[in-house]
């Protein structure tokens, strides 16, 4: 299967039609943003999954009201751990424990890995690196939907803090990063559809050694 | 065809057995990387592709010595720019006239935003926010090698200033963020090989409203 040619057809999406997505493409398209990597695999962050009209339509003015938030048929917002307690690191090790049937104590060396890394951080550094690990999540989400033929637009367009009051992140001990709008183009009022994809050019963006 | 049975079987390949990766499966590794997104499409971001067996070698110690370094059939280094200067932002803008065929001055309002928003950022921040747009098209080299079944092992665990220093990325306006090992699996050798993925729950991962 030609992934290029699915890579070559997806782009930031500016208008959606309002469409549902399929169930099935939806659902893999979710599973992919789960299965991404991170880094010591601990997924420090979240992902909003809101297809609720009245939270969009509350969304829509701290997004700078882009048209994609309330046509797309459905809006993921990443969102990154305000906070990596030594809770969240034990949930961590537990879990690895229960899947590989592996006794605690031969996982407490790499749990003191982890916990140095982050007892490293500031709590800003922490953030940034959790952001980072949700990014490559998007990136999968991304990639998915395109080889699904479904619509996306990768946005950060949007005031942060803003949204985090909207969604009461800061309850559930989480800060808004990007936001993924999932959906189907509206190919006859969007201006980027059908335009050439820009990308620099293989000599200037890979040195080769 | 079933990218998620692509993305169960990768995993971060602790050990490799320096077989070369096929050509056409590295290069369309390549161009999956070259074709994710980034904000505005500005690409503020850089990979090299390491072959070279006297420079892997250098790499290594800076590298903690991890044996990937060298066992890989390469490494790619994604790199952030330390600036995002004016000139790169019209070179952008010029590249887009040029693929689109679209007068310049029609992208000027497009220019003022992307100038606005650098021009609105501190030298550190515009690194962070680079290399988010690097961890996409980590994102995108990771699902791409999965499908080709190529194994790759992402990792941050490295000394930034002493691999700059190594591959001299200062003088190329450059600061390593990641690195990405493609190659292929030792698969007798590698304890994580056929070890259970462990994923946070999707109960606990995603929200839904």
């Amino acid at each position: 299967m030609s992934f290029k040619k699915q890579l070559n057809w997806r782009y930031a999406t500016k208008r959606m039609n309002g469409q549902k997505v399929d169930e099935t493409k939806f659902q893999n398209i979710l599973d992919a943003i789960q299965l991404a990597p991170s880094s010591m695999g601990l997924q420090p962050f979240s992902v909003l999954v809101i297809k609720d009209p009245e939270t969009r339509k509350k969304m829509a003015p701290v997004c700078y009201n882009q048209p994609q938030i309330t046509e797309a048929d459905a809006i993921l917002v990443f969102a990154a751990w305000n906070n990596i307690t030594k809770e969240s690191v034990n949930t961590y090790i537990s879990n690895i424990a229960d899947a590989r049937n592996a006794p605690l104590e031969s996982l407490e060396g790499f749990k003191q890995n982890i916990l140095g890394l982050v007892g490293g951080k500031t709590q800003e550094e922490l953030v940034t690196w959790s952001a980072k690990q949700a990014y490559i999540a998007l990136g999968f989400g991304l990639f998915a939907a395109a080889i699904e033929e479904v619509d996306t637009t990768p946005m950060e367009g949007f005031n942060p803090e803003g949204l985090d009051e909207v969604l009461q992140l800061d309850k559930k001990g989480l800060k808004s990063l990007a936001l993924l709008a999932v959906g189907h183009r509206d190919a006859e009022n969007d201006y980027l559809n059908g335009a050439v994809k820009v990308r620099r050019s293989a000599d200037d963006f890979f040195i080769h050694i």
